[in-house]
């Protein structure tokens, strides 16, 4: 079996990646045991820690003279986003994540909800022992920008009215922005020049929208390596992703009260899904979004181009081929 | 009608707090409109605004040449605290906030996280705006102190086996820490020396601390000038503060078995809360809670000796009289 660019991104920072580890266990360590357990609980069904590998990617990429820096700022890009998806299971009242049951459903709303905050408070803690303010500045910034999206996005849930050019601001603020800083903080406490720190935002900024692109079209046509994953849960929550913006442009009357139906009314019955997905075929909107996030990831890969040929640039570059290909 | 040492407090220094008003307008913009529409509902709620009212009054206290960066650290200080109301509603489910609805009964549990996290990143790019990491890490370790307590809150909710150090510990995380910051941060951005920020941050804390016991005995017995506030709302949500604590602990049997049935198993009828003050009253556990309230106020104005008298000196001094004295 072949790794993945992700795994393979790990493999190749495994030694920094542990230093982060070790931060982020430290940092959840607290008198009240609640406080590490829910945080153990979902830093450990997080996923494969793709941010805080971003941030020790593109310090490494732009010549960092050593990563200790970039370790605490990895491990803040780690604590915002786990504060984001504790308090994202409460807003979405979740009851499983990545096949886990979720913090709030097994402490409760209130706990998560507080840990969440404690989390991103040692964000900042862990920012300010970097002792930059253009650092500081960019994860502050990006933080305000993740809120707002995500505030921007309960609007536009259920509201089949959504542009394509309210979509993309959506998920350029609650995704992209953090891959966006994740990149530019590992640039910033490099030896990489304004330029080189731009690019490495740039190329943040682009995945971060191919990703959730991929995902979004993904939530309708699981890949084989998405196991355990449900098919339709965007569909079932009525969020109007960019699959569903162009079926719904792109279909006559019927189709359109259909999706009034079961998106913006959530009407639905046991045979809707199998109904969406013949008029997503129809109108290739799968096969559409897909390609807006390749087109993404070309633009993160030639954002690229100003570094020299490197092992970690190779990685990068995979890593953005992924972000796309994994939806086969 | 006499005006209280708080009004006094901001009639002195109202040509500041209108700049802080103006930064906490200009901060909670957004073309999202529910930001703007939350923001304002939460600070119109929010009372008195005595957190900023204090960073402003220690800078000056301390010599500030210009009140330039504690203003920006005054509406930092209360967008925490906002955060933390909105917060706080979710967690409690409440329904009313000083007697206007909450903003989770008006928007939703979801808006009202989301904004609350907002605020709390603004909060984040005002001090980065001060350009002061001093500043940075004492709001940062404020922010990670008060969730803190919070979740530890969350544990001794209902639990009658809470001890006096352990109330001690959650009134001095969940209330008094951020007293103790924003008094602090005024004083670090001032010409003050080290000594005299100690005793600013010594004068937040236990003014804090004096604040809140003060509130959990007028929980039990409102003073006149609390209108349309509830009695005994801390009592049906089987909180274990300060006043049922030492009843709880000067309680017979039958005493212990009727908190244990009220507090801890939440077990109430209509005639609890009256029985409740019997106890209350038999053990003079509110005059004892005003007692520790009043000496917390003391070591408050103790720590003030360091200053040369003045004005805003003296409306300190009133104020910290005016935590305990506002019970009658």
């Amino acid at each position: 079996m072949t790794q993945t660019p992700a795994t393979a991104l790990l493999n190749h920072l495994a030694v920094p990646m542990a230093r982060v580890n070790d931060l982020i266990a430290e940092h959840m360590r607290s008198s009240i045991p609640l406080i590490p357990q829910i945080g153990q609980h979902i830093t450990q069904a997080g996923g494969k820690r793709i941010r805080p590998l971003m941030t020790l990617a593109a310090a490494q990429l732009a010549g960092a003279a050593d990563m200790e820096q970039a370790t605490k700022l990895a491990a803040a890009v780690e604590f915002i986003h786990t504060a984001t998806l504790l308090h994202d299971d409460v807003v979405d009242g979740s009851d499983l994540r990545r096949g886990m049951p979720t913090a709030n459903r097994v402490w409760g709303n209130k706990a998560t909800i507080l840990v969440g905050d404690f989390l991103f408070s040692h964000a900042f803690e862990l920012m300010v022992a970097v002792n930059r303010l253009d650092v500081l500045d960019t994860l502050s910034k990006a933080s305000a920008k993740i809120t707002e999206g995500e505030v921007h996005q309960l609007k536009t849930a259920n509201d089949l009215t959504t542009t394509q050019a309210e979509y993309m601001r959506v998920i350029g603020a609650k995704t992209a922005a953090l891959f966006e800083a994740a990149m530019e903080v590992g640039g910033l406490v490099s030896t990489g020049d304004a330029g080189q720190v731009q690019a490495l935002a740039t190329y943040g900024y682009e995945l971060g929208l191919a990703f959730q692109m991929t995902d979004d079209a993904l939530d309708f046509a699981p890949s084989q390596t998405q196991l355990g994953k449900d098919v339709g849960d965007d569909f079932r929550e009525g969020k109007v992703t960019l699959p569903i913006i162009l079926a719904y442009a792109a279909g006559d009357a019927e189709q359109q009260a259909f999706w009034v139906r079961t998106v913006q009314n959530l009407k639905q019955s046991d045979d809707d899904l199998q109904t969406a997905l013949v008029y997503l075929r129809q109108h290739d909107a799968l096969g559409q979004t897909l390609q807006r996030s390749s087109a993404a990831a070309a633009r993160a890969k030639a954002a690229l181009a100003v570094f020299p040929e490197s092992r970690i640039k190779t990685l990068l570059l995979d890593l953005a081929d992924f972000a796309v290909e994994r939806s086969h």
